[in-house]
């Protein structure tokens, strides 16, 4: 008993958090019950004036509960299917029926023949793909015929049975149509509409997220399964931020397959409204958002950039990653306001970053290899101990003046040093990175793994991990060189964006303010 | 008459394709008939005995109708459902209708009141996530519900309504369970096990694909739309390989949630058959699969790597997606066959082929980054004019006496070399690379970029590119590093087989033979 409590008590806080998180629910819930209500009203009420609809009552009851779905959409195009079904099926079996009456004492025979020749063609027409949303309306074409078939054969009253049959599915119909318009409706439109705008943030929140993880070296100490066979993990921001955008394919198509049944309503206003738009959109923002997964992947890898490298570019990084993020909510807004972008350039900003980033990269990209073992010679690096804060902490501003003198400094050390680098090999590579964890150091490792015969293999799953370090600093490059191929796929996204705009007729932000 | 012939022919060639590509269809169709028709004739047969029966006949054709589905997994769980719905919700009406005849001349007041209570829980619950499998069973019972509570107010037979009516569902269930199952039966857990076996095929075809074209230097002319918005493509087998692989989640799910409701058969033995890890193999494949698409994205990238670099590690990547591609195509043909792994290490050779790339690029990283703009001097790179062959085909047996040698060169030209490059900065890069094809120049191109002033920005689409274009090199690095990830991937996927191996009970190859 107390145990039963417990649970109800369960029940009843999961019911009221639902509730709370999607009023719609509650109300579409009590639509349903308000149907069901005044069909079984009505049905009472004409009870006692006609005795054939009691007989038939069932099929008003089971529209109501089969047609009645969340969206209007989905109740139009199930009405649609079942009305279609019932009424080619209840053609073809009144016109079987008088068929059958003539062949006399074959008449059995006809109709099992037909019922398996009708059931065969109706089934295997179904199965065909592009058929598929037409599913149901196939169902209930078999389910008339056989009911009209059957019932018919002993009664005789094909014709009275098929139009009282029809006349309940309608009144079925009209009640659950009527309630779930009138009151309250659910619009798909409006769910893709907000799941597109959904997806937007999420990509963004996970842009901002990697970006920020990579340079703080956030590393998970083991990669969560979920994450290794692609499943939901709800407590990861930045991975369920790009996995729902990159999931939601499926469910952008069937919304998509509703949202096209529905009459214009609201914002929604144009007669052939172009949702197909609004799921290209989505597409393109996808194909964004698989860039930011394989940014992700940079972080879940065994290879990791040292931290010192990383800080390297920090600013530029983190700039294109915020820029980036700016332009994905900018975007995201621009779609739930619906509003056509202002007349500036809105990538300006993030092509910027992402240029100076480039420069930055090919200003620096010696550190994005490793020159240990170059063939054609080492390149200078370690040499410059006299200037304290060493290569990684340049300062932006005074860059153009140590640039100078730094190769100056190169020139005059580079022949002693070359020499030196060829004798041996382990100069001590780390002695001015004091201000960098101790626990980084890989190159220290790859030097070692030099003394590795080439084909000796490491069995040993701890020890294999060592076969890609020496990657590590090439996964900065990755790094760096996805971001800004997410940049250079904005434009695509934004073009689908403008594209949404023009077809879908979105407010012009400068008119409405010289109306005002 | 003429266009409706022709549109007859049309349907037919279509219907013929179908049943040649999947037999099953047709078997499928061909149940269907025969279930209906055997239901129909069960009708027939005891419509003189009883004439209650006929009354509820439409119950068993619905029951056929909507039971019937494509696999067994999947009519299972929906005549579980049925029946469930049925069962409870007879009970609640029956007892609903004894409680509601005892009020007397509030009977029909608390009949609405109860339906609608009962309409609106009923609604609510199958909202909630969890219990979205059991929709269908919801909707069975609010039809049962109000059905009963209907027709048993004016009858009074609540009791003989439920039951028949169970019966009849019963009959229904029966007869569609007895053909789907005993004739040709088509598993959802078969289908499960092909599909991630498809999976695997597509994806290593995707990846040799890949690699291919970027070693073939295959451009997009301009990328099709539909990859860019991330729809379906049939034309492209890299793209769809990779791309139904990662779309086959919701596909999965669906099967998974009908193959647990499959009893033992076939070659699936154990009772608790783990299907949940054929979804979990599926999905660290996707996990893989994802890189092979960022490195897709390298292809369709407008930042391409010049081809004379590529071919610099044409061998060594070729072998890489090589034998990338064998391990999924042996890990596929290991879960077709359902076998275990062989003793031997299964990723021994592709992580050999990988560990001489990541050599590979140890020792040509120069040409990975540009140069051309380090702060701290230019290396030297384009003075070794006397080696005919230049750096890029160096063979990799002479290695280790040019190594030596070229080194030396360096060092005798560096210190003049040097101070050319600060006087001017466009020696003749491409001297030395007559055979590779004249279009291809980029170096010369970022050369001209640092000509720009930084901050200028170019508006028109053309040009914009043309910020990325430095990159190029290191869209090379990205391909290579992502490949190697690809390869580190591959321990995760080889996990989650084991799994499945162990506890599907795989074969073992090795005893299979000991015991031939």
């Amino acid at each position: 008993m107390v145990k039963f409590k417990k649970m109800m008590k369960l029940i009843a806080e999961k019911a009221w958090e639902m509730g709370r998180s999607d009023p719609r629910k509650i109300i579409f819930a009590a639509k349903m019950g308000l149907a069901l209500t005044i069909i079984s009203l009505l049905i009472f009420l004409k009870e006692p004036f006609k005795n054939d609809i009691s007989r038939h009552s069932v099929w008003a009851i089971l529209t109501v509960v089969v047609v009645f779905e969340f969206s209007i959409g989905a109740t139009l195009s199930k009405g649609f299917n079942r009305g279609l079904g019932t009424f080619s099926a209840g053609g073809l079996a009144v016109g079987m029926g008088e068929l059958s009456a003539l062949a006399g004492e074959w008449e059995e025979v006809i109709v099992i023949i037909s019922t398996f020749i009708v059931g065969f063609c109706a089934t295997y027409a179904k199965l065909y793909p592009t058929l598929k949303p037409y599913e149901y309306g196939f169902r209930v074409f078999l389910i008339t015929y056989c009911y009209i078939t059957v019932s018919g054969y002993h009664t005789g009253e094909f014709l009275d049975t098929s139009i009282s049959r029809f006349l309940l599915i309608a009144l079925g119909a009209a009640v659950s149509l009527g309630v779930n318009i009138c009151i309250y409706p659910i619009w798909a439109g409006e769910d893709l509409h907000n799941l597109v705008v959904k997806n937007f943030m999420g990509v963004a929140t996970s842009l901002e997220g990697v970006v920020n993880h990579y340079l703080n070296c956030v590393e998970y100490k083991k990669v969560p399964s979920k994450i290794l066979t692609y499943q939901a993990a709800a407590d990861d921001p930045v991975y369920s931020g790009y996995r729902s955008a990159v999931e939601s394919t499926s469910n952008e198509d069937s919304l998509l397959g509703f949202a096209v049944w529905e009459p214009p309503h609201g914002h929604y206003r144009s007669l052939k409204y172009p949702w197909k738009n609004y799921v290209k959109v989505s597409g393109a923002l996808r194909h964004c958002a698989f860039m930011v997964m394989a940014m992700h992947g940079c972080i879940l890898s065994e290879i990791q950039a040292p931290a010192e490298k990383r800080q390297v570019f920090r600013n530029e990084l983190k700039r294109v990653g915020f820029e980036g993020a700016k332009v994905l909510r900018e975007l995201g807004n621009k779609v739930k306001k619906m509003e056509k972008l202002d007349r500036g350039d809105l990538l300006y900003e993030v092509h910027e970053a992402a240029e100076e980033l480039q420069q930055k990269i090919d200003k620096k990209s010696y550190l994005l290899v490793n020159s240990e073992f170059w063939e054609i010679g080492n390149r200078p690096r370690d040499e410059n101990d006299d200037h304290p804060k060493g290569l990684f902490h340049m300062d932006e501003d005074s860059k153009f003046l140590e640039y100078k003198s730094l190769s100056e400094a190169v020139l005059d050390l580079r022949s002693i040093e070359v020499q030196n680098n060829w004798d041996e090999k382990t100069t001590d590579n780390n002695g001015n990175n004091h201000d960098v964890p101790p626990s980084i150091a890989n190159e220290n490792m790859s030097v070692k793994q030099m003394s590795w015969p080439a084909h000796v293999y490491y069995k040993a799953k701890e020890e294999e991990s060592k076969t890609y370090e020496s990657a590590s600093s090439l996964s900065l490059t990755t790094f760096t060189s996805l971001l800004i191929e997410f940049v250079a796929r904005l434009q695509n996204l934004v073009d689908a964006f403008e594209e949404l705009g023009e077809k879908a007729n979105f407010k012009d932000p400068l008119e409405q303010q010289s109306v005002v």
